[in-house]
């Protein structure tokens, strides 16, 4: 690989879980890490300055939204989306496959690519593999990652044929990208089929990536199902690179997918519950398959002077309580979003801090056995 | 008076412009100053962490706001409003009267007060002189105002019944105050009349407040009308005690109306025209009846890699492009509005810095020739 900026140090195992360290262009990213999700280019109620704050040392923007606003060569004009954001640290762009087959209107897929049209104003659009590199080139993330095809995950014919496409689409990302100061991550895809995921891992660590992505996965499945093709996977990628669960997800789940393996997480869930009125808690809650959360709209928050999460040390935490945040939200007030946003994405970065010191200091099981004692309480 | 933490020291003057120091019971206040409109218990967009930051020294709440969302009494409960909205600093409330006038439903006035209906659910309430002091007491500014009503300012008779019932609405007021933390201040009325506003500042200097509110100006009136006003009572309002100018204004307003004595301004000017894409900037313009302003909307920003206004140093110009700003308010990012609010508070706050230091330096003429000379470039 070109990427001489880029680096990858395992330091520490526990059982399955992995302490790495991911080195940048842009700064080196402790792993597990949480990324945040800057969609449009900003990371939705939150400033630099407060990502700063928070820790966050890698957000991801996405490369669909980008592209059709501002436009990834008005960025690149601009001087580059780090510098066009005002972000510093390391970003991380998807490759637009996942927007494109969740958002915009009347997609067709060939095997050379996908024409859509924009969710925007409906106009007409051309990803392929060359194409979407060159996007991302344009863009200038630290870690980009091949154009891919996200199929529903227990279609195994579907999934078959859209594997064969993400292949020969991760070859031809491979041979078109030329930025030496880029990584380049291959997409496990294959649905909740292991021979199609044990397929796929065998296919791309053959063509070589900096990293692995794991797509298709927190799309409709079960956790089981989830957890199961982790644990196809954690054998066959290889051990000295970063493994990327896309998409994924609740404090449960970092503890659980890292249990399996996994490095690096993204999830809208933090920002958007915040935009749905709710805080994020730490209680795994009674459904594993949903994570614990107040939803600060309930007449029962109207005169509570505790904090949104009693013992968290965030911002909002530290000076407000839940009767001024209910406040907020009742009034349409963007400081309610904001402090929502500022104390869920305090909770999952914080979570992956405490879940990497566990792992250097070899108590990761008894950390994962307490994080679910707080489900019985 | 029994407010034993409020002095008030004129530190220095030049020709009518004034330099002064309000102490409170949260701290004290260099004048002249601009506080940022904090309507429902927030500074719209910004957090009590932003506001310090750019060296907001008072801020002002909406007691009629408050009273309907989420309520005085509750706030009472929650410790008060400056613990329930985070900020540890200087607050004023302003009466209600204004927002009773201009927002509520099917208002009926008598002598004893005003019944109105609520803006939010249409519910009816009624505020007397002794309702709203004990509003403001549960509140627990620093600085509380009496019941006024502001009257269209053209209108002469209109303005003889509403003085009338100004002057006996402040001394109820004064008389209903018990709290001796905070201070209060009677507003004078009169619209454009120079004898009512001469008549107001006697009858109320008289009765004898902690600092004097000028009320009903920046309402319709032209600039001409308001600075007349405020020339007449220049020498009608005591000279060791704060004057303060509601609902004004500009940055232009702010050098202009120093100009003739006043010491505290408020406007919701910096954080609506931030509401709406626009960036405030220091040109005052060709029409001085208008602040000078940029519209983010507009395509010329699209490639444009200035910050908002150049030579700025707010967090806002320091970190981002014309060109990003443009793309968050058009990507309706919230991001957007809370750097256009942190610039245009930063400016108004800053300008009333500058004016400060030049009365100090007794070259606040020079100070007000060089801010017009930039309308004539």
């Amino acid at each position: 690989m070109n990427t001489m900026d880029f680096r990858f140090n395992l330091v520490a195992t526990d059982d399955y879980a992995r302490a790495g360290l991911l080195q940048t262009p842009h700064g080196e990213i402790p792993t597990p890490i949480f990324m945040p999700v800057g969609t449009q280019a900003t990371v939705k109620a939150a400033s630099p300055r407060d990502l700063h704050d928070l820790g966050a040392r890698i957000i991801l923007a996405n490369t669909y939204h980008l592209y059709l606003r501002p436009g990834d060569e008005r960025i690149a004009r601009l001087g580059g989306l780090h510098h066009f954001m005002g972000w510093d640290g390391p970003i991380l762009t998807d490759s637009g496959g996942y927007q494109v087959f969740s958002l915009s209107q009347r997609r067709e897929i060939d095997a050379d690519g996908v024409t859509f049209r924009s969710h925007i104003d409906g106009s007409e659009h051309r990803f392929t593999p060359e194409k979407v590199i060159a996007i991302q080139q344009n863009l200038g993330a630290d870690i980009i990652v091949c154009l891919d095809e996200c199929a529903v995950p227990d279609d195994y014919e579907y999934n078959v044929e859209a594997l064969a496409r993400t292949h020969t689409w991760a070859k031809r990302c491979k041979a078109a990208k030329t930025r030496g100061d880029q990584a380049l991550f291959g997409i496990v895809q294959g649905g909740v089929f292991p021979d199609l995921r044990e397929q796929s891992a065998h296919f791309l660590t053959e063509v070589g990536f900096d990293g692995y992505a794991i797509g298709g996965l927190s799309v409709g499945e079960t956790k089981e199902e989830m957890h199961g093709m982790l644990e196809v996977l954690d054998p066959l990628l290889p051990a000295d690179q970063p493994r990327y669960l896309m998409g994924v997800g609740t404090p449960a789940d970092l503890v659980e997918c890292v249990a399996r393996g996994v490095d690096m997480f993204d999830c809208v869930l933090p920002t958007r519950m915040a935009r749905n009125d709710s805080a994020l808690t730490r209680d795994p809650g009674p459904d594993p398959s949903r994570p614990g959360r107040i939803n600060l709209r309930n007449a029962r928050f109207a005169d509570d002077p505790a904090p949104l999460e009693p013992g968290c040390t965030c911002y909002a935490c530290a000076h407000f309580s839940r009767a001024y945040v209910r406040h907020l939200v009742k009034a349409n007030e963007i400081l309610g979003h904001h402090l929502l946003t500022l104390h869920n994405l305090h909770l999952m970065l914080t979570i992956a801090r405490e879940i990497r010191e566990a792992i250097l200091e070899g108590r990761f099981q008894a950390y994962r056995e307490t994080f679910w004692r707080r489900a019985d309480e």
